[in-house]
């Protein structure tokens, strides 16, 4: 059996200003770094250990894995990052708070692009400085790797080849990972490990700083999954999450 | 020309308490993350950036690291941590402090140990707490490359093949690398790229918390290579380091 732990950073300063997020790189409120803490007291406490950790490139992520290795006193793990892991890229939304959103694009068009799987919101041009090709640390991506904009369907498209290349076979030489994510990355990995459907994810909400626990078979496929820690502040987290989605 | 960068840590609590450290995992002091904030802000206000990051598995250096990283915006650069970096083994005598290393020895041979190129203080057992085969982060050693002590020489004769296998085929590759270390892995370094006697290494002392800066040419020959930071600030380091090292 193995046992794989994913866990979506916690708040950012632009969940505070309510702001599509995306690739833009802010870091951690104070809030979400006491959850990150508590993540770390919640994976020591119940035992847990790992052997590798992978996380994207975006700081609120690595702030979060970082304060997680800290607690655990696991800082000498080995980490990998990678764009695959990051946040869907919301487009030329990036930035833009619900309500100059809302006043650009009217709120329906704003809610298709939300709660849809397969519709992007509207894309960047090459020119825009959101675009990440004017970003160094996207520099090795080919021209079709660089997002103008992602739907949750492309999110996931370029999440998964870093499953099925790296992180499934590190597991299967028995190796414990740790995932330091997103929450539509992770929705990504949710959806393969449970088998749900492109309906069914879009309303799947993974709440930020809860360690989410996967007991692994053999062959990967999930005997049991279970978020670490008080099942009632689970499942206010989970709430929050899903009422932050809601126009 | 290429660019290096070899940063050593700052204060740690068991400098603090002047005790043998080695491979020790103790943490930087409040001053130690002060140190590492000034060197952050000397690279990132010197212009200089960096592709690769290089740390041992000790806590006092990845953190230098991290500090680094964040004053300087580039949490999202690969880090790999290595042991062949990690601080020299010192032995039966990590974790005693100079009192007790006098008592337990006499002054003249501690001076020995400290200050000769090749005589290694006395060897751990393998059941000693201390031996590094009982801690997970040394798993993939084989018993040859477990320490049981090490003079400077040997320290060196392990950090190297790093070097050679890793770091300079990036740096030939183009990449700027930031080496985040001890002061006798670092020592290694330096001894190679400026060719100092074994000799006179023992005398070198590589001031804690300040940038040390090598421009190489394109087989990696230092064409010149200072420290970063206020010239006098640069020397009062140094006197420090070597004032440690006395009796």
């Amino acid at each position: 059996m193995h046992t794989l732990v994913l866990l979506r950073h916690g708040q950012s300063t632009w969940n505070l200003e309510n702001r599509f997020t995306g690739w833009t790189d802010v870091d951690l409120t104070e809030q979400g770094m006491a959850e990150a803490r508590t993540s770390g007291e919640l994976l020591r406490d119940g035992g847990y250990d790992f052997d590798v950790c992978h996380t994207s490139v975006l700081k609120r992520a690595v702030r979060t894995l970082w304060i997680v290795m800290d607690v655990m006193d696991r800082m000498w793990l080995p980490v990998h990052r990678t764009w695959r892991l990051n946040e869907r890229h919301y487009g030329a939304l990036q930035g833009l708070n619900k309500a100059e959103t809302a006043k650009e694009y009217g709120e329906a068009q704003v809610k298709i692009w939300r709660r849809s799987y397969d519709i992007p919101p509207p894309e960047l041009t090459g020119d825009d400085q959101r675009f990440p090709g004017h970003d160094r640390r996207y520099a090795t991506l080919s021209p079709k790797e660089l997002p103008l904009t992602e739907s949750l369907k492309l999110t996931i498209a370029r999440t998964m080849p870093y499953w099925h290349e790296v992180m499934a076979p590190e597991i299967k030489e028995g190796k414990r990972l740790l995932v330091c994510a997103h929450g539509n990355s992770l929705r990504g990995l949710v959806k393969y490990l449970d088998g749900i459907s492109d309906e069914d994810i879009v309303e799947l909400n993974i709440p930020t700083g809860v360690p989410l626990v996967y007991e692994l078979d053999a062959n990967l496929k999930p005997l049991k999954s279970f978020y670490l820690g008080d099942p009632e502040a689970v499942a206010k987290a989970q709430a929050a999450v899903a009422a932050q989605g809601k126009a």
